[in-house]
């Protein structure tokens, strides 16, 4: 394993922590039971991976072969869950250095899993195909919470909030034009990577939020 | 390309771009952003497909192959997106007419993805399974709008009013039988994309809906 | 076709009409019509099982290779339909000891969903891999109960209450190391699924839950 080998490994860790906390967060807003924490929070970290490869036909799930993210992601949940049921409202005080150590952890793991998530399409000979490579990249950093909302009865935050997925889609078309035009690794890992957690962090600080229609719900209009 | 498969593509764009305002118009009650407007459109016109090649195995889906679909879908949602931000509540005035074509429109887009879902299902050697090829029919043509609403938070529509679904189980096994008992395709796929529309049609106009259980909600009761 | 393949025949499908009636049963409360009502019956008894195939690359999945169960799903949730469709209110007197039944049924459902999902993960050439076998094998007793809450707009049950998933993978884990390590047939799925059913039984009883954190909901976190 090189460097850049060493250092994507690192931060998908990263990222999986992160993401199995906002799963773990969101099941304490919804009052699931422990059994709910640590799906949420597992199908958050690993979630968007195995929507990437039903999608290239990956099966089983790489999940499933490297079971390393898997435990990662139920151990973190574990843990975060029995640190919020000891707590209870506690939690509150110092939750807003708390979360913002998670957002950047969640920053980390968005870029690396959509740097991923590109490689997988190209490694599975689809990098002929840049609209499914970055497609693929893209739902491989928000599917997971994507399927986490799903799962907690919520419209997926991502459609509501923020640039978070023009973030990823970015990052992943960023990250497959370099890779394809011969860039070296560290190069266009680095730059897809950057560019993902620059626009999460100037979205978040500026309170960035896309355009919505301005007015009052009515009646579906579909049969 | 013959008369038949031209006039099938131009229905497949029609019903692209009929499902697609669906999606926006969904997205626009649910106070999503532009992103989250683009997904809920795109989906609804692609998703049915999308579930469909899953279930048949071919992978990567179809609509990454032949992109033009999903390209038809976001520019539709971007433009209906930005007509409903940009007229607001004013929209309401015409909508009456509106929802008249949108409504031509999406019964041409069931009838023809219901006939191409089950033609897909035969053409990748499923033929002999009639019971696979007429759900893989009906699932390409209610699927997009079942995912729609999941994502939007909503019960699926197709689960609670008309006869939406009964319209593209029924074109899609009149189609099944007629192509399969060597009809010549311009007749099979007349005569089904027929029944689709006619029994949209009337349901819409005489608002035909199935029987519902006339009860009080109670405790769920499976543990 | 032996005596262990006669009964897991049986119990599976005693497994497909319980599992067929709760799907029904949820769909009465959230007023869907008909057609809602049979796809939520149908989706919540073979709904695990096309989750496992899609996950292990059996495509199409099963469920249209052997239609029995699907056959046997939607007629049950017919029959049920319109029972509950003709009682109206009157089902409540009854409905204590109706839902006695309804819960036996539902164990024997599960414990053999379970044993059949390790069955099939081994028998796909899987069997090395226990994590994957035991998950999928859990998946395929609750994941179409999953998808039945998904559809009905409501947090998976299985999430929220009792001990209900921790009884299938209990059950997963025990017959898959049993009969791997070569235990008789007759004896790994014998004591596979008294342990989900005993489990099951043992938290309906004494009204077992997972714990949950003890606070009030805050604005979600993630964006």
């Amino acid at each position: 394993m090189d460097t850049t080998q060493t250092i994507l490994f690192i931060a998908e860790l990263i990222g999986t922590v992160a993401f199995a906390i906002s799963g773990v967060l969101v099941a304490a807003e919804k009052r699931v039971d422990i059994f709910g924490a640590l799906v949420l929070g597992t199908i958050t970290a690993v979630g968007g991976g195995a929507i990437r490869d039903l999608l290239l036909g990956i099966t089983p799930p790489t999940l499933f072969q490297k079971p390393v993210y898997t435990i990662v992601a139920v151990a973190t949940a574990a843990i975060v869950f029995f640190i919020e049921y000891g707590m209870g409202d506690k939690i509150e005080r110092f939750s807003v250095g708390y979360m913002k150590v998670i957002n950047g952890f969640d920053a980390v793991g968005l870029a690396v899993f959509v740097v991923v998530g590109v490689n997988t399409a190209i490694a599975s000979g689809q990098g002929d195909n840049g609209f499914l490579s970055i497609f693929v990249g893209t739902i491989t950093g928000i599917g997971g919470g994507m399927m986490r909302d799903i799962l907690a009865g919520q419209i997926p935050v991502v459609l509501r909030k923020r640039v978070y997925a023009v973030a990823a889609i970015l990052g992943a078309t960023v990250y497959y034009f370099m890779t394809r035009g011969g860039c070296p690794d560290w190069l266009s890992i680095g730059t897809g990577a950057a560019c993902v957690m620059l626009l999460r962090f100037l979205a978040t600080h500026y309170c960035w939020n896309l355009p919505r229609i301005p007015r009052t719900p009515r009646e579906d209009t579909r049969e």
